[in-house]
């Protein structure tokens, strides 16, 4: 019996968590189950308050936040704000398992960080994108994850092969179209349904959006000769409440045709579970992504003016937070990869 | 007494032409009225079957369109699919004013048109975006106008004081989330609502998109050396109904600071009516334009890869289409520029 | 000059009512002008932070809201929770036009105020529904008018020919689809874009909802033998921004055909600027009025079981708040009753 | 081996049938396997040109309906527009199980089916609501099911029990809210994305719609003494792309209270595992049934009017067709009832 806990667990990333946890092979044969489930405004309150569509869990009262309340899980997920994830991996001791959430743990780059967050660098987990050559094998013996976030998931499996084959390097622009619930569960006035639905709009743009240095960090460390790439980002707030559309374009070599980088592409992918390289000619859509834990991309090339041009979609709480979070949880514990994660849609 | 004539009365850009009408004071004080309203497919039923909401043209009637039911008008607006302005504006004679929303007029390169329409060019007449210097001259003499496209309104009044000014040229990345009426009022299921509400999805993307050579063409003609610009332009399709948000990237010559970009776009903008440039850190919104003949833009500079950052907001069907048709019409009556044209969206 | 000020000019009231007083005719002829803006967590802020769609209004500064900010003005706005009303109205003085768009002085029994509100009645009003016989010529001489309640508005206007005539009493079912903005501009997890995109609930159902005993008063207060209305009101929150969709059914008494109803609903409603009874068969649509003063409505029977059904469309935030507080400011200061408010929507 | 086939594999019904065949552990385990996809103006093309989130069956040839090509399936679904489920019934042969998701077998009364659907009875089928009681025994041995439509289904499961203990009959209004997949995969403008976004609209009200006689013919048939209904259905569509919420309203004796109704349908319910009766003073929320087999529903009592008032979610496409469609082919091959049908929604 292998136990889990959540902390932060009626936040859009604790749900979403416990979504899968139900349908998770594991847990229906009763090989998995439910230690803690924590909170922090929440706490003393029933989960169905917070999360009413997780039915079989409605009763499961939520307890404060705490090393003590989250002890004797074997596997704890973190989704909490940026900050807390140290001193609690801390006081769980090395056996257990600790998937965070929070962007602690996921660069390298102490100065990235100290620009970005404004705090000291707590240090580098392992990075829960099994998508990157060699990230499924440091993931299979550690006890410690950094789930990658929402925004890096889409902009990252878009431009990977690009990258690791060499075509791209230098200036990359990424422009990614995210649903509402990317903005996390929080009461505020400008995600307010009234003020979202029927509006588009950009923010943290020009570099101020802390996936900046964690999409460059990922491209940077599979380039075949270490090239330097400078990421323009620009975040975009659509009206939808879940999945994100990303757009990239970075110039290729002249010449490089659109059946070569089709190629790359599909070769690059071809054993991947999670990542469907679309037939050429046809572009991913976010509806066909939403609930699963799958990315859907499509590449093209402006042969005009030689550029890469990559879509990709993916749901920002599975595949981009959660899904990812027990796919690394499946890998960490020597389970089938896929188990408990969705691929197919309800669409439309 | 000015009369005007409506052909494709009953599509998107019609309705819009007509509600703008109906809110001119041309109109409203009995200067201006409605000679002939046409269509295809709806010949003979009323207005009232197709638009609902413009009341008081509920019962007039959709005659054909042809050179004879539209002869007679001062103003003839076409709302018509590509390839039949030509001849009816020579049907209609030198003394009409003509205001084409469809692309046959808008392009000066027979052979960008012929790469990208796939037929014979058919001329260029006055392009009708004011805001484009020299415009607003060429505008005021001319009986004929070529409306230009939605996406090129939003990215050249995104662009055009960077173009202006020198500080971009070459490599231009155009990413345009539009409303689902911008497809137009063709019955397609890709365009249903149960397929696009909580969907987003890219088409023609990497220069397949009709608009690419239009955008290039304003950049490129404002250009104070006339160097050359490659523009990867992406646009996506976004769940809501009206309005587009364009975000663009540019490399800055090293050393351009936010606040030299900011001071080129207000000094560029200080006098035009319908671009508002807003503050140094805020964002615009398509909510705050939707129904409205603005354009809100923003503009801001990645200090770290010395990238100019900027988005605009339109609605596709006010500026991007019917909006400039009307501004364009009252330039060339010698009218007020701002008559009928709404400037305060009904936010949120 | 006529000077105003609006109280809670930050809210979704507020922010309303000035979009449609920069519209005014009196405004634009500068024989309007804005004395002061007031709000309580937004004082020292500048309007253009929290409503950037106002642009001419962005500079100005929110006051506290206090009797001495307001005082001065020819009229006040008041756009507060309940139980604010009454003393600024007292502190404001007799002269002062009063326009309150809370709830404090809408119900004449003491009795359903105490039940429904759980505090001391305040008074009664002249209530701002000049389409009820009788109220437009106590609006003419007031000064101090209670807005109706969105539901109420178009409630009311769906079923009141049916009242007035004696066609209808006893049980009376009201079903009314909102958007967001109805919840108000207040920062609540249940409204955020996430939770509200895609969904639909109901809320305060079986009575509960405090607009039950506004409609029960309204029909009740014209029907022609005084008979009682018992009503069941269900509110629904609807994935949209603005508006209200009302359908009400009721028994006929035997043998009362569609006809008869028509022509009584086009009758009772000739010469109303603000409501469109639609032709036999057509059904209003909820974006024909959206920004728009405007209620369509429409009549059907159901002569299998000798019912009414009565659909009606307005915006909450325009006819059914803000729209009604300005007709009834037009209608108190003898002004054009319809000066300054839309009638055409941007549609679609 | 058990072999299913889909007539009309490409219209919503059809693709929501085959994304629940592709998760059920029947199909997984290789003991279900798809015999034929079967449409009309798609022959010839690719499932994944119709549905690409059908990743799985992307390359599945479309072929002609007929019975020759749906000839040799085990169960043969059919989810065709009216008049075509009888003849093809006929030559499939007695031991096929059939499962049709259109109107043709569905209503007992001849004369009800010549006045709404204005052909000739085809016959009566058993009627695929399990929770109707005896329905199940039925199921249970049949080879022919008529799938309820997706608005008897929310609104039967709504009102079933209060008929069923005789609480209530007669006079029943019922608002059903439904996304705009209810209208199908059929290109018509009215249906667009941007007609639809931002918009609601009544329709086929006053007793017009079709599955009013369906849902009377339901209640009347669980009615202890067999009493009357006359139902009063207003569907409104509303800018979702699933989902119903049903809101139901209809006399009680005087003094039946909220806790003997609530105790009722929690008793009536106990045992079924699509219904979830929410805790007194919880609304159903559509988002917590989307792609799901659930109906959540809440029962609530206007004690001033005596006034039963109950509202049920369901996903129109899942528990309203194929859902239902699935769970009565469980059913009717011994298999467990519940398999291969998602009872937790990917919310928010």
């Amino acid at each position: 019996m292998t136990t889990i806990a959540v902390a932060g667990a009626t936040g859009y990333a604790g749900t979403e968590i416990l979504r899968l946890i139900l349908g998770h092979p594991a847990y229906q044969s009763g090989q998995l189950s439910i230690h803690a489930l924590t909170g922090s405004s929440s706490v003393g309150d029933r989960l169905g308050q917070h999360a009413p569509h997780l039915v079989p869990l409605a009763d499961r009262e939520i307890l404060a936040t705490t090393a003590e309340n989250l002890q004797g899980a074997d596997v704890v997920f973190l989704a909490l704000p940026h900050g807390h994830s140290g001193p609690l991996a801390e006081a769980l001791g090395p056996d257990t398992l600790v998937i965070d959430c929070a962007a602690d743990f996921r660069l390298r780059s102490a100065s990235e960080w100290e620009h970005y967050y404004g705090s000291k660098h707590a240090g580098t987990w392992p990075y829960g994108l099994p998508e990157i050559p060699g990230a499924r094998q440091q993931l299979a013996t550690t006890r410690r994850v950094a789930v990658p976030g929402c925004f890096p998931t889409g902009a990252t499996l878009a431009l990977l092969p690009a990258a690791h084959s060499g075509l791209i390097s230098g200036r990359v622009t990424v422009t990614s179209f995210t649903g509402v619930s990317g903005a996390g569960k929080k009461a505020a006035v400008q995600f307010l349904g009234a003020e979202t639905m029927g509006d588009a709009v950009a923010y943290n743009v020009a570099g101020r959006h802390r996936h900046t240095p964690e999409i460059t960090q990922n491209l940077q460390g599979v380039h075949p000769d270490g090239q330097e790439f400078a990421i323009t980002f620009t975040p975009v707030l659509a009206p939808m409440a879940r999945g994100i559309l990303t757009t990239a374009q970075a110039a290729l070599p002249a010449g490089t045709t659109a059946e070569m980088v089709q190629a790359t592409y599909e070769q690059f992918y071809a054993d991947e579970p999670f990542v469907h390289v679309l037939p050429a000619g046809i572009q991913p859509h976010v509806k066909n992504v939403v609930g699963t834990n799958m990315c859907h991309l499509a590449v093209a090339v402006d042969e005009r003016t030689s550029t890469l041009v990559v879509t990709s979609a993916i749901d920002n709480l599975t595949k981009g937070t959660a899904g990812g979070a027990v796919q690394s949880m499946n890998i960490a514990l020597g389970w089938e990869e896929t188990a408990g994660l969705p691929t197919i849609a309800a669409a439309p």
